[in-house]
């Protein structure tokens, strides 16, 4: 009996192989960097052999696994398994990563974009276990999105479906990795609301003589002030930071109501900058949106931090062929 | 064998049933003033006569009609039939419409709002034949939307989905039916593009001496000018109203730019307004949507007219039961 199944983690980084038993127990685990300027091949190669050593040690032969499931930043089709060049991959350009992996081990392949796997995992082992029409949202380097409809990833018409950080709410506001202006994305992911942070310090410095917590934990050194500098100085009552915090939470909020509008979703589960801030944040998010949003579907929805925290990596690719 | 279905279309000002066949062919229909202001039971007596007059003007006994599909304004409840205080039927406060219906016909009723059994009609025997994801967008009185997925409408959590209308552009923006400032319906809807002709024409008058072919066709009066004198002037090369359809196409591209990231559909289907432009307004629809969409998602979609017309709101309740 085939009982278990191999996650494969693709990110710009690091890689991860994992061996998992059908109920989405991880049993071993390993982890490489990326080197990503080494290009796909390199990496592929290396997958090959994280996989055989994380099956290895959990003392199972190959032919014990029933399926693999890859998570890798999109662009890519999850009918053919073709990856279209992630901008944090270089050089995987078209790259038949599920013919390449299926080739190899002779299991079926399953591939999906990071943010669509994470949605489906937190659907099949976090916050939105029960629902049946889930956004999650991730608050990292960039704002990406799942969404999970009666236990299913929605794919739209070419697998872009989701794409709920690049809506655009200020089209003359500040430019986005994706090439536009003013998306959730730019207002609103770590680095973004970094950006933000060094502005608003800058001009703090230049009008009075007040020194916001958030440099002292930067070292002073406004270049080098980050969001989680915004989080921890916010906790500590720095106003400058609350500003900070409350002008994300608008934006956050916003882009929210829009998309409860849109979807009518029973939860909305966000990651990593969210579940860093917890309420600080969440709490002004969940105003924003009951103020913007429509009365019935505002009602209706649950803003949650996402439940899987540092686990969400490798439950993302198991979370497809469990 | 019972071979026909029977159609109910609930407006504000109009109330028609239709007898079909099962491959959607309209067969009689019977059309009364709702007169909403006598209340739902004035209604409810007279759709249960009219339901009758329809079915036997084709010379059907009751026995020949396998279901009724319900087409209504929402709020409304898919699951249990009952309809929320719509807008436009006062009155109608938590009416159990199905059971009414059920129990009086003795045949499955299914209750639908328009907007989402106008995109269910689209998508059987409309634009929408054979796309999987569809969008279809009424541009009226309002801005309603519904989404069908797979041939299924999606309702969301509590049947609140497609509010496309609703996403808030302009937080500072004009006020909103809803309550809101700056929703997108709230900007290009018919009596919004009219607001703005209106107050544009009055700043023209104030500025020089130009009269405007809007304020020709609505005989002079401002207060008169319509979303249609719009259109026409356009069409004639006046200057003013062709500011008008770019800025109404500005804030549809934007707000179908915003739509086509997150659900990436096959298809958006645009009514009423929409229709009657036609590429006066859809082109500079479609370039908005390629400069504010990612790429991907935009070039998958096909934005186009609603095909179905005057025969929309009879097939929409017919599309339910068929």
């Amino acid at each position: 009996m085939k009982k278990h199944v191999v996650g494969i983690d693709i990110g710009g980084t690091k890689l991860a192989t994992v061996v998992a038993d059908k109920t989405g127990h991880i049993l071993s685990k390993v982890r490489k960097p990326t080197l990503s300027k080494k290009g796909p091949e390199y990496a592929i190669g290396l997958l090959f052999d994280m996989v055989r050593e994380a099956v290895s040690q959990v003392g199972l032969k190959q032919e014990a696994i029933s399926a693999i499931g890859v998570s890798c930043g999109g662009p890519l089709d999850t009918k053919t398994g073709v990856v279209y060049s992630p901008p944090n991959l270089p050089g995987w350009d078209a790259l038949p990563l599920k013919a390449r992996l299926e080739s190899e081990f002779q299991v079926p392949v399953i591939i999906e974009n990071d943010a669509n796997a994470s949605a489906l995992a937190e659907f099949r082992f976090g916050g939105g276990r029960g629902y049946n029409a889930v956004l999650y949202m991730t608050m990292s380097t960039g704002i990406g999105g799942g969404i999970v409809i009666n236990g299913e990833v929605y794919h739209g018409a070419n697998d872009s479906a989701g794409e709920v950080g690049h809506q655009i709410l200020l089209p003359n506001g500040p430019r986005c990795g994706c090439g536009k202006q003013g998306c959730l994305e730019a207002l609103c992911s770590g680095p973004a609301i970094a950006c933000r942070a060094q502005a608003a310090i800058q001009k703090q410095l230049e009008d009075e003589e007040t020194v916001t917590a958030m440099l002292t934990l930067a070292d002073g050194r406004i270049e080098d002030v980050k969001s989680e500098h915004v989080l921890a100085a916010a906790r500590t009552g720095d106003a400058l930071a609350l500003e900070l915090v409350q002008e994300t939470a608008y934006y956050m909020g916003w882009g929210i109501a829009n998309l409860v509008n849109i979807l009518n979703p029973d939860i909305v589960l966000l990651g990593t900058i969210a579940v860093a801030a917890g309420d600080l944040l969440l709490d002004p998010i969940r105003e924003t949106v009951l103020k913007f949003a429509m009365t019935r579907p505002a009602e209706a929805v649950n803003i949650s931090p996402a439940q899987l925290g540092d686990a969400l990596g490798d439950l993302a690719a198991v979370a497809l062929v469990v």
